[in-house]
């Protein structure tokens, strides 16, 4: 007889962000026990790393009254590229240190002695978003994860949809053939006008050509050094003309790209989530989706768009997912 | 004991285009065993279609000396909008006097007295070439058919992805915002640089304005009213500038576009075929190649590109395919 509320159904779930990690334990129904989140640290390496995700597990454990060891598993939601197999982790830009492959899965579980899985960290959020959040009417969606970059996710016909392990890249959606160059080094794609990092070095390019702008100020008195999703959700309400037409680029490229996307896959849903697109909220969501009309083949049918239901711990109650459940012996 | 060869096995495929209905009659394992061409009315209505679809397979049937109650079934590759369940079609802009819903599985099953199965024109080009052609040694294939627009299909992990019906709209992915205006009304599709009706709406206002060019010369020497894809090679041929150009745009564009898709959905392979893109060739396949080269996110993992390998019977060869595989009684 199955009992899916056996401690032994617990699992963990770490989300591994550039500037957080987040942990949580969930039950089998994905209830969760216990959360903590750490700092990700700028300095050092994947050692450094992987001693905050220890430490943010034991915390998220002890807050659900267990031990790590006692979890049937742990997933970790990852940046970089991932090798699902052996669990190890290269070319992850946004964290520090991190040259060549490093053994994530086997040294996070030789210390908390649980097995451990890795996946991609946007495909693992819309996964979650997928099964308990603002995708679970549909059988096919697209996450857009709108922040530092924008990230992808897709599934498709009730399954991940990652391709040779790359796929989901839509912020490297071309919308403008020759156009800005992107951080990642090329032309045109969605991010060069929609991710945070193109934003804020094209605002602080205009700013010292000596256009007026407020988002600065409101940067420092925030006490940040980043244009985060705050700051430009202030200068917004303050009416800041720079911030007003550097957001439009953005949803018109996430409009265009988005569309290119519903126009290639047809999906029944778009989930927006992210660190900008939570902070801005339902209005952006219509924004995005007023954006996309005039590009859509299929107007008369858009499909259904949503704001990312799980906030926050959506990356790691998706990263949880990835371990699979014990079957209880017959 | 399965007998595939048995003549209950034998399947009807037709290819519905804009200019040519092609018609073939295949065994269990896809030999062709007759095939048969007629010219798409250009006036008239559904009725009219239907009268030409009719006669291209009696006269394939024919040549495979069956008569077409004989098949086990007989599937249609069609372009607009098809109501897989029904066997309707439309909103087919390229057919004549094709409003509303036409019920095609019906008009042709009565006629021909076997099961009509109706897929779009596209997807099941796509198909042919992924079980019999050019995407044989692969689980995932982007097909893209580059001739008067140009369509997509996509073969996910074996299984045709259509999404809600529609997807498959690579011609309509933004490749640039803002941009020229596409025959379907959007602006910046990719089909607004790279269709043949869009090319050759382009080179009549450049011709108009006063540019030279020898493509409607030899147009007219060839005894036709539109730029053909056979006009276009010899244009290349001529190093004709105006021809060059609109070419270098299109390639231009079709990498972009097909970079946008590969960035989405990391596919094994990208077969080009169509009009154009069977005419112009391997060079083509290269140049396309060449050209997403800039914009590929995971640029060391290209896709493999190729042409399409069934050339002009792909689309009826596919169309074939729609008909489910009798099971032989045990």
């Amino acid at each position: 007889m199955p009992s899916a509320t056996k401690p032994r159904a617990v699992r963990g779930g770490i989300d591994l962000g550039g500037t957080k990690i987040e942990a949580a334990i969930v039950d089998a129904r994905n209830n969760v026990l216990g959360q903590a989140r750490r700092p990700t640290p700028t300095e050092g390496g994947p050692e450094d790393v992987v001693a905050q995700m220890i430490g943010a597990v034991r915390e998220a454990a002890g807050a659900a009254h267990l031990d790590t060891h006692e979890l049937i598993g742990i997933g970790v939601g990852s940046p970089g590229v991932i090798d699902p197999v052996s669990g190890s982790v290269s070319t992850a830009r946004n964290l520090p240190g991190w040259e060549g492959h490093y053994p994530m899965a086997a040294a996070l579980s030789k210390e908390l002695k649980a097995p451990v899985y890795v996946g991609n960290d946007v495909q693992v959020a819309t996964d979650a978003e997928f099964k308990q959040g603002a995708g679970k009417p549909y059988k096919s969606v697209l996450g857009v994860f709108w922040g530092t970059g924008v990230g992808g996710g897709l599934v498709l016909n009730g399954r991940d949809w990652i391709g040779r392990g790359g796929a989901g890249e839509i912020g490297h959606v071309v919308v403008k053939v020759g156009g800005a160059r992107c951080p990642c080094g090329r032309r045109g794609c969605m991010e060069a006008y929609a991710g945070r990092a193109a934003m804020e070095a094209r605002a602080r390019k205009r700013a010292k050509k000596g256009t007026k702008t407020d988002l600065f100020k409101i940067m420092e008195q925030r006490g940040r050094t980043r244009l985060t999703s705050a700051v430009w959700e202030q200068a917004l309400h303050r009416g800041d003309k720079l911030a007003m037409q550097l957001i439009d680029d953005a949803v018109t490229a996430l409009g265009a790209g988005v569309a290119s996307a519903v126009n290639l896959l047809d999906v029944e849903a778009v989930i927006i989530g992210g660190g900008l697109g939570v902070r801005l909220g339902e209005p952006f969501v219509e924004r995005i989706g007023s954006a996309m009309g005039p590009h859509l083949f299929h107007d008369a049918e858009p499909p259904k768009m949503h704001l990312a239901a799980l906030g926050d711990l959506g990356g790691a109650l998706g990263a949880a997912l990835l371990v699979p459940r014990r079957r209880t012996p017959s």
